[in-house]
């Protein structure tokens, strides 16, 4: 329909055939967008420039063209072009982000850190949006800022909880760090995507079921049957996809392109399967890639790992600079309810505090069980603590947010959170390098004591429990089953699920002592 | 939109939430349905079952669940994300298909058969497009089938024209079978998507300017300018991005990602560059196609070839794949005038003679120019012939039909051409094995006359006019003329462009004596 017609002239028939010629330049603006924030971003890398990473530039660039388009003011054609449908951003966008997140989890520190980072995904997440919400409603009643029901502030809370990993990655990347604090910010910060999907979703049926009169039971149970439903249908489709490759016999070298095609699809199967059964797709495609990275992929032909590894990572840039570009043109293009300044202001303010009560707080009970050599030391605190920016998830939830709450509310929300994203984007994007130098936290060798003690550790959370052992109140032995039970995940892994799941003979090579291949392939992830 | 409101049951908003968990079941049975489509061609092409090749029995595949669909016949909402907007076909299904044909070409038999691949493709898909119109619109005069204006019968003959390669070749493959032959039909049935596009976009222009009375010297001017124009920003582009990968020097090892973003921008940027201009996006795409494989390609780092080839391989097959099961869902699901099986029939009889028309007549102008040893034979000729499927693109600009003609002509058009599409696919795909052996040209190392003169060439046309001058008519010295222009044209490549838009050290690799990996690279082609 958009192509065939457009050498019709004008004259014949305007409307179609502008439309269409429309659509034509709005997607080649989108193209060339894309094509300068990638060689911005490759140059302004290669000059070592850290104040404006990709994102940041990308944001940018969307927001220049934005308030270009905005000023000439054209045809409105081209404006309908660049918003998109939502349908697009779920369906084409956010999955492969997502699923790359999981997918380019380094094996290794990430199940080292297991139990802390697990910590501060569900308990912290949980921690931060319950305190945002709380600050927002005592704001709103206080007449600090514009007032909104609890549920409605709740909802706020939760999906301004999820942080967004790709700027702050790729510059510990460009500068170097260490490999525990990569893994925790990472691993925090893809998690927390989950757990805030689930908590704004319980928060929303919550509100839209206000009147039947439901307690706070009902609210958890909701919670854990969207959590845990999706994750299971996730992680089972992981393991269904690791028996396929490792019994179909497809790792001949001719077959690459089959094996490619049916690797490629099962992320999308499990999104949509999630979907469909009215779970969450996100949560569900975010484990699948972990678990696909972890078992599936080493089912595959080595080619086929070459390309998979390739085609995730150059799926997900390109959609995640077009996110970036997109919000930025959004920001100038759409009605924002400026009138409400305060709320923004006072809600950044509170989310860094809902942040240090979820990072600190975490950190203390974290610290509680391990061993001494093990802490979590508060530099690395602080650096976790700064690195919260908002991105594409706490943007997609706040779009979602304008259908589902009435009266201007969502577009008051969606209003603050696109300013947080700009904000925490430029700000925090722009200064992490200073940041992770002031921390000291810098350098590709950096061999702080955890570093160290982690190298002979083959991945393994060692159970040496002989110190700290002194002070052992209650909630220390009960945080130390939860660290025993994540210690016997990775048992289980090592002798169970791995060699049933993977070829025999890829076992000695996932888990031994990691090559420099293997790390940097980790270390590459985002951006 | 379509993600985060699923939880909410329907008592709460019945329309929305239904009808997003129907898009997820939706797009969960396409995704099933691509699964069984590959895992089902594996299957068979391991037991060399050929009379249902893959793209027969995507259509099967594609068809029974149409028609367990309709039976069944569930809520709509199903039925209408099943349906997928034609927009959707054309932006992100179409381009990848094209861009692969021009990308998968082999060099070597491509540009040694240039001149009988462009006289086939021009010279004979008019031919073909002309009689197949004038045929119909004869048997409409006659009462022998439903009757059309002319230049619909033209629009008709001109979409019907454009023949796909996916099937006949992938059998070619299976099978083995001359390299000249395969360049023939692979080469032919490329271009021919283009010339047929131009065709039916010019006669779609001349039909809605009918009353402001053209004359045929303008329908002329129009062609060239929708071909020459789409040809020349297609090749335009192609050159930049060969110019940038030259220059930019991206081909270190840690730029692999950039370096394959920004190639994969590019064929897109050519498709909405063409389309904005208000030209044919496909036949643009087609060119850029052929230019990037010729020219960047060679200024890719090695990992970002072995990658793009790949991608652009996976992208196109699961493209294509889609496309035939989404043409035998669409054939069960759709209302369909059957009343005129009439027109059906005859339509298949005539297209049947324009082919032949147009194979036989361009293959004598051919051997006319040809020397002795270089005759393309008859035996040729009937396979070229015999491999004249109806694929994606007869069916796209079928659909486009609908909206483009009044009356129902564009619906009679349209379930003439699926019908057609169907019976080539099953009935051609499933023969083409035995055709090919009982025409004597299977073999993966036939080597016939043509075959063993070629070999000594280095892909070139050797200028050795001596034989054949004997009969030297006027039309003979033009066609050498033309001739001669395309091995002229072989010399500027390899003199001049190549060494222009590639970097140095690859010249004599592209062109010298063929190397086995590269021979079998180029016979990969689609899938």
């Amino acid at each position: 329909m958009m192509e065939l017609n457009v050498t019709a002239p004008p004259a014949g028939s305007p409307p179609p055939g502008k439309e269409q010629q429309a659509a034509g330049v709005g997607i080649l603006l989108q193209i060339s967008m894309l094509v300068l924030s990638f060689v911005l971003g490759h140059v302004l890398r290669r000059k070592k420039f850290y104040y404006l990473p990709e994102a940041s530039g990308s944001l940018l660039i969307g927001l220049i063209v934005g308030v270009l388009a905005n000023i000439s003011n054209t045809e409105t054609s081209i404006r309908t072009w660049f918003n998109f449908h939502e349908e697009f951003f779920f369906l084409f966008l956010l999955p492969p982000i997502i699923f790359q997140s999981g997918f380019s989890l380094a094996p290794k520190p990430f199940f080292s850190n297991f139990g802390a980072i697990v910590t501060f995904a569900i308990l912290g997440t949980f921690i931060a949006s319950i305190v945002t919400g709380i600050l927002v409603y005592l704001g709103g009643l206080t007449f600090l800022m514009y007032r909104l029901p609890l549920v409605e502030c709740l909802m706020f809370g939760a999906l301004i909880s999820a942080t967004d990993p790709v700027t702050v990655l790729s510059i510990f990347q460009e500068l170097g760090t260490d490999m525990n604090l990569y893994a925790l910010v990472f691993g925090e910060s893809v998690l927390n995507d989950a757990m805030a999907i689930s908590l704004y979703r319980t928060m929303s049926s919550v509100r839209s079921h206000a009147s039947s009169g439901q307690n706070f039971f009902m609210i958890i149970v909701r919670f854990l049957e969207t959590f845990v439903g999706s994750l299971s249908s996730g992680v089972g489709v992981g393991f269904t996809s690791a028996l396929l490759f490792k019994y179909a016999g497809l790792d001949i070298d001719n077959l690459q392109n089959l094996e490619c095609c049916l690797f490629v699809l099962f992320p999308y199967f499990s999104y949509m399967l999630a979907e469909g059964l009215g779970l969450s797709g996100i949560v569900s495609i975010l484990f699948t890639g972990i678990v696909m990275k972890h078992y599936t992929f080493s089912n595959l032909s080595e080619n086929s790992q070459r390309f998979a590894t390739a085609f995730f990572h150059l799926i997900s840039s390109l959609a995640e600079t077009f996110v970036f570009i997109y919000m930025g043109f959004d920001i100038a293009m759409e009605q924002h309810s400026w009138s409400h300044v305060g709320f923004i202001f006072f809600s950044i303010l509170f989310i860094g505090v809902a942040r240090a009560a979820n990072v600190f707080g975490c950190a203390y009970l974290v610290n509680l069980v391990r061993p001494a050599h093990r802490q979590i030391p508060s530099k690395y605190q602080k650096a976790l603590w700064y690195s919260g920016l908002r991105g594409a998830m706490a943007f997609a939830l706040a779009l979602q947010s304008i259908h589902d709450l009435p009266e201007g509310h969502g577009q008051t929300i969606f209003t603050a959170t696109t300013a947080i994203v700009v904000l925490t984007v430029l700000l925090i994007g722009g200064s992490t390098g200073t940041m992770l130098e002031a921390l000291e936290v810098v350098g590709d060798d950096y061999d702080g004591p955890i570093g160290e003690s982690y190298e002979g550790n083959n991945g393994y959370v060692a159970p040496s429990y002989e110190e700290g052992t002194s002070s052992g109140s209650r909630l220390k032995m009960k945080l130390k089953e939860f660290h025993e039970s994540t210690t016997s995940f990775t048992a289980l892994d090592k002798n169970y699920l791995t060699p049933f799941f993977t070829s025999q003979n890829d076992d000695e090579e996932d888990f031994g002592e990691p090559t420099q291949d293997k790390r940097r392939g980790g270390f590459r992830g985002h951006g």
